[in-house]
């Protein structure tokens, strides 16, 4: 039986890079499932709810989903997502690609950021007129399952220098958040240590300042979740915007893949979007499934385009999101 | 009278750079009082105290402090002083100065940090076994005072433009914590609307993105406790480093004033530190106090000596703490 994918292109410019996502997976020799489903602002105008319990139901029994972006209701349909697949770690990679106008083409980084907890889990209270208050939530089983799959994830490779000795470095805020955060340093170092997996850590607000002075001292960078957030995008900054990365959700037996950027109002509708970092995410997609190659083929074309293919308006270019994306076929 | 500034070295470099910048201060026109007071690694190594009572007395009590750094016990010393001298705002300015080398050159902004709240109140439980919170908290009071001063630093074209109708950008992440970083968000807009203030608002995983990309757009920006802490970091990666940054903790009828960065233990003791960032910290004073043409003048006479006085190791040269100082006192 064919893998099913959730496939949700949401709004704005969802609706026209998943399509191309959509299409590369076609174009390869791996049969799948594609189902249709709903979220985001104009299924909230359409149907009162922006994320209706059908497509939550869909994404949980699923294999995989390939999501797109919305727009005001983003964080009432993504996080409710990522819960629907059980994820617990959310993969970023942000790197400068050949031939593409980066601040630090040499960025190449991983974050794996903490999917559950931290100020996600959010319980917030209005104590009085005055006063709000939120819990954040720390547990060691989120930080140890987060710092397990690090050291598989280095030690499988994965890392942007796939170099297996190369280790992973905790970024926190444990001078500060000394029990929550300080739980969590413990619990990855901890495990890291177990695995004989080389780990280092950094303050997140230290990390802030050397990561633009020199992001070729870092590798793949685990973090909780807030944190995982602003550092993941500021690396994007660094390497041109969010135009190009892409990102999984994964979970035990589901996973969720989505471009980081959002629905892009001012270019929607217009067939010009750049459909690289949903192209991206259907390679993760892929290899997420067992399908290493393929993915594989996928990111050599999608690097090959970006170097001396046809470039949409946002890399200079001025081919459409279509002529884009029958380049990245051809080549695949 | 004289105003009595309270002096605490701290360790590391803090023994090199405050002095340097206490030298300046003499070498004014004005009149101070200048008392020692102990805090950091040595005072707790020496007292078991990181911070001595009497020197949180004598801070409260003072008209303003000159702080160094502290090493491990940074938190320890830090915080508590912050409130003694009952500090409601950090202010932070990130500027590139004319021949140092930065990434973005052209970055000019003041970040304006609740410096009260948000996860620094740091209640604290660990409930079980596996699970720990911090309760973070936001108040409409704190909110709305940094907001006011925000307004009127502004006004006062205090911020990097000098056009008092550039307004300011509040950086929040009101889209997940809606009930605490919305109230910041809501109230901190809505006193900029009383006020006549134009203020825009980011997410502030979107400003760390954006700020890299292009710190142009941006002047004054308002934000929470631990996004002003890390933010402003990130704006230090895009001018060259904490090395020349300045900051104030300002409270009502008292302040604080501390370089941004750290001990620096690699090269503390050599007398090579570069006393920039304390000796702005003191133009920083010198302002708060009412000494306006005297502050101008110290930062006038650190520009000069920036681009083209003797610079230390840092920077490329190969002056002492001494020279560098000698430099700027020559100048004022
Ligand atoms: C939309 C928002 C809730 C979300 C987050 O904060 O996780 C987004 O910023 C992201 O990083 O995917
Ligand atoms: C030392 C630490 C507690 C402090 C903070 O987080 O405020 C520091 O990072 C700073 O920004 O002054």
């Amino acid at each position: 039986m064919p893998d099913e994918i959730v496939v949700i292109e949401g709004d704005g410019i969802g609706r026209e890079v998943v399509p191309a996502a959509v299409e590369v997976l076609e174009s390869l020799d791996v049969e799948f499932e594609f189902v249709a489903a709903d979220a985001g602002d104009a299924t909230k105008e359409a149907t009162g709810e922006a994320l209706p319990a059908e497509t939550y139901e869909r994404v949980a029994d699923a294999d995989a989903t390939l999501f797109g972006a919305a727009g005001e209701t983003a964080a009432d349909v993504i996080l409710p997502l990522r819960e629907a697949v059980d994820s617990f770690v959310n993969v970023r990679p942000a790197k400068a690609f050949p031939g593409v106008d980066a601040l630090r083409p040499e960025t190449d980084v991983v974050f794996l950021r903490e999917n559950t907890e931290g100020v996600y889990s959010g319980h917030e209270d209005r104590l009085s007129e005055d006063l709000s208050t939120l819990t954040r939530v720390v547990t060691s089983s989120a930080s140890r399952e987060l710092a397990e799959y690090a050291c598989e994830f280095v030690d499988d490779g994965r890392g942007p220098a796939g170099d297996p000795d190369e280790g992973f470095t905790v970024a926190h805020k444990a001078n500060v958040m000394r029990e929550t955060d300080g739980r969590f340093r413990e619990e990855v170092l901890d495990v890291a240590a177990e695995r004989g997996v080389d780990a280092d850590e950094e303050l997140m607000d230290a990390f802030a300042t050397k990561l633009p002075l020199d992001p070729s001292q870092y590798g793949v960078i685990v973090c909780p979740n807030l944190a995982g957030d602003v550092l993941s995008d500021l690396a994007a900054g660094l390497v041109g915007g969010l135009g190009l990365l892409p990102s999984a959700n994964v979970g035990h037996d589901n996973a969720l893949f989505e471009p980081v950027h959002g629905t892009a109002p001012d270019i929607a509708g217009k067939g010009i979007a750049n459909p690289t970092a949903a192209i991206l995410s259907a390679a993760m997609l892929l290899e997420y499934l067992g399908h290493v190659e393929e993915g594989q083929r996928v990111r050599d074309a999608v690097e090959g385009v970006l170097s001396d293919g046809p470039r949409t308006g946002d890399l200079g270019g001025s081919a459409t999101t279509d002529e884009v994306t029958a380049a990245v076929v051809d080549r695949v």
